[in-house]
């Protein structure tokens, strides 16, 4: 793991509480010992699992405050029921009163098995030991970003610093992927930390504009999770204030979120290339997202990403039905630096040369729609055999 | 192939005309000596081949009367502007010329490798003997639905017969299925012959609705072609009124539209196993396919399919994320007479017996979302490494 400038005023510990069957660190903790403001982007998926009820209900009480952040991996608490949503409040209740905090001011995250009870004594259990391990150092923080991985083959973070007038704020992020195996259900949890001082309110604006132009560009296999959140938490410690570097803090953030979008893909079940899509000359921003959406989630394109088979065919069939309005004698497709499809048509290129640029793990393709003037860059991957086998895996 | 009662008034051949590198039969033929009321429907890509944009035009020159069918397998003719137009226009003016009939009584389609330009001479110098060669009996017939295929394992046909008044008419439909394989583009191809008599705008209605309950509710891999076609001809060989028999006809044409319908599902590239997901008290028809369609277009639940893994849970996320408004807490899912979820939430079942049932090449999953009184069944299949490996499959 990259050693990071971590952000002042907090706190991080994990353990492993005997959530995940096998053994691993399965719990992570982070306080912000004097409070810090936050602001969160939650999924969009209408079936949302009880954490993140309880996590908006805790941020509209406390007025974006919070204290601590408790993770655990192996279960998502979703599809629980009340149970689930009393299992939640259970653990939120505990850390308050480990912590001396009121129980609004703890966000709870639950990622991993779907449709099974939150085991939260487990939990409740290793408060104690978890809160009294908590440190401000890379070994803390990086433990952390352990134990909410699932199906995440390496622990995902990214920072950044910003200098202002002799002093300098930290952002440091962490996250896990949206890969998913039996049983456990695609959750993409990102956790960004911060020692600038802001309102939640300020917070709101710059982590919108961030998610924007990372984690929503993002596509795996196109499932989107009941339990995806996105959290910022800024604790004020470095005495920079927002309002003073609020460009560069929006770039830093903004870095941040499309280091850790880009590792996820990479880190995505089965992926063998990662493919940043550009779409070029849309009407709108939100009509070039789907163009991409609708290429990246085809299977017919991401199978043909696999074997680095450079059918531009099926590149424009899915432009064609992504319910963009499209004029296909206007299309021009790129691999790389090679223009294969021509005003909606065949365009003639070297085809081992389009197939040996598709065998590296990171490329470019360019779809300039010559509609507008809109542009997006969009993070996908291909669909493997060996996304197949791990999420066919079955065993009774 | 089943035998079926084939309607008069119609003559079918086929042969290899070169256009499949492998040699094997690529041109089918269907005449209507003396003409035959046509209604059809299309795919909704906007990105549309050629002998669509031509087929189109004719029907509505024609007023929907039809003399010949001509359809080559081995190349789509999309995506290659206007040199393809003029093929496809070429085409049909040689068959016009040697059958006697107007070019604009002439329906072609094409279905495989994309931009590339169709060799249409290939096609001309086989008319004359495709022509001479055309007979009313099961083997041409037979031949037709051969010639037609590309990636499938084995010609689809099904049909049905009305009695009327001490007489009857026959239906019977031929097609190829929407699995695609490198460099070909997915298409599903539809003929269906009648000798009932009818106006185009009689034979459109029933064609749409029998299209809105088969065809339309199927997905294999969410993927829409640039050349999907179904066309219903009317000889009107029979003497039997559409308007006599109009309820029953009706049926028929969407028995087999149905029946076609869940053979190309069943043949889809790598598919071990066809669900067929039945959608209950959805709001509307519309909201229920929606819903239907998230599911059988989630990577993740298909590929479930393929462990025969009774993941609900996957299920919930992809209603949760179609679009259509839910209430999580009125949703109850089955697996076969198995519930696995109820009021959105686990439900205890019997998981050896559900992966069990789930081992079954055919077997059924029922949503009911507790949202409207609307039904809806939907054709899927699961996503196997073997249809990865199929279309990710490139040699240079």
């Amino acid at each position: 793991m990259r050693q990071l400038a971590l952000p002042q005023g907090f706190l991080f510990s994990a353990c492993a509480a005997g959530i995940k069957a096998s053994g691993k660190p399965d719990l992570a903790l982070a306080l912000a010992p004097d409070g810090a403001s936050a602001a969160a982007v939650f999924t969009r998926n209408q079936v949302v699992a009880a954490p993140l009820i309880v996590g908006r209900e805790h941020l509209a009480l406390s007025k974006g405050r919070v204290r601590a952040v408790i993770v655990n991996a192996g279960n998502a608490n979703c599809a629980t029921g009340r149970p689930g949503l009393r299992a939640a409040r259970k653990v939120c209740k505990d850390l308050a009163r480990t912590i001396k905090a009121a129980s609004k001011e703890i966000f709870p995250s639950s990622t991993g098995i779907i449709g099974v009870q939150l085991p939260f004594q487990k939990i409740t259990t290793a408060i104690p030991a978890l809160v009294a391990a908590a440190e401000p150092g890379s070994a803390g923080f990086e433990a952390f970003a352990h134990a909410i991985m699932t199906t995440d083959t390496h622990a995902k973070v990214a920072g950044q610093t910003i200098a202002y007038s002799g002093s300098s704020a930290a952002i440091a992020g962490v996250a896990k992927g949206a890969g998913m195996i039996h049983p456990n259900l695609a959750t993409m949890l990102v956790y960004l930390f911060t020692d600038i001082e802001a309102s939640p309110r300020e917070l709101q604006a710059v982590l919108a504009s961030a998610v924007d132009q990372s984690f929503n560009n993002v596509s795996i296999d196109g499932d989107t999770s009941t339990n995806d959140t996105v959290l910022l938490l800024a604790s004020g410690a470095s005495g920079i204030k927002l309002k003073s570097v609020r460009e560069e803090f929006a770039a830093a953030v903004s870095s941040v979120c499309r280091s850790l979008a880009s590792q996820i893909v990479a880190d995505g079940e089965g992926v063998k290339h990662v493919v940043r899509l550009r779409i070029e000359q849309a009407r709108t921003r939100d009509e070039g997202r789907r163009v991409a959406a609708s290429i990246a989630n085809s299977p017919l394109v991401k199978t043909a990403w696999a074997g680095a088979d450079p059918n531009w065919g099926r590149i424009l069939a899915a432009i064609g039905y992504s319910g963009v309005p499209i004029h296909q004698d206007r299309i021009n497709i790129y691999l790389g630096d090679q223009q294969v499809c021509r005003k909606g048509a065949a365009y003639p290129f070297d085809e081992a040369r389009a197939h040996a640029y598709m065998m590296e793990p990171v490329y470019d393709i360019r779809v300039v729609l010559g509609a507008g003037s809109e542009s997006l860059e969009y993070f996908s991957c291909d669909l493997t055999a060996e996304y197949v086998r791990i999420n066919a895996d079955y065993s009774t």
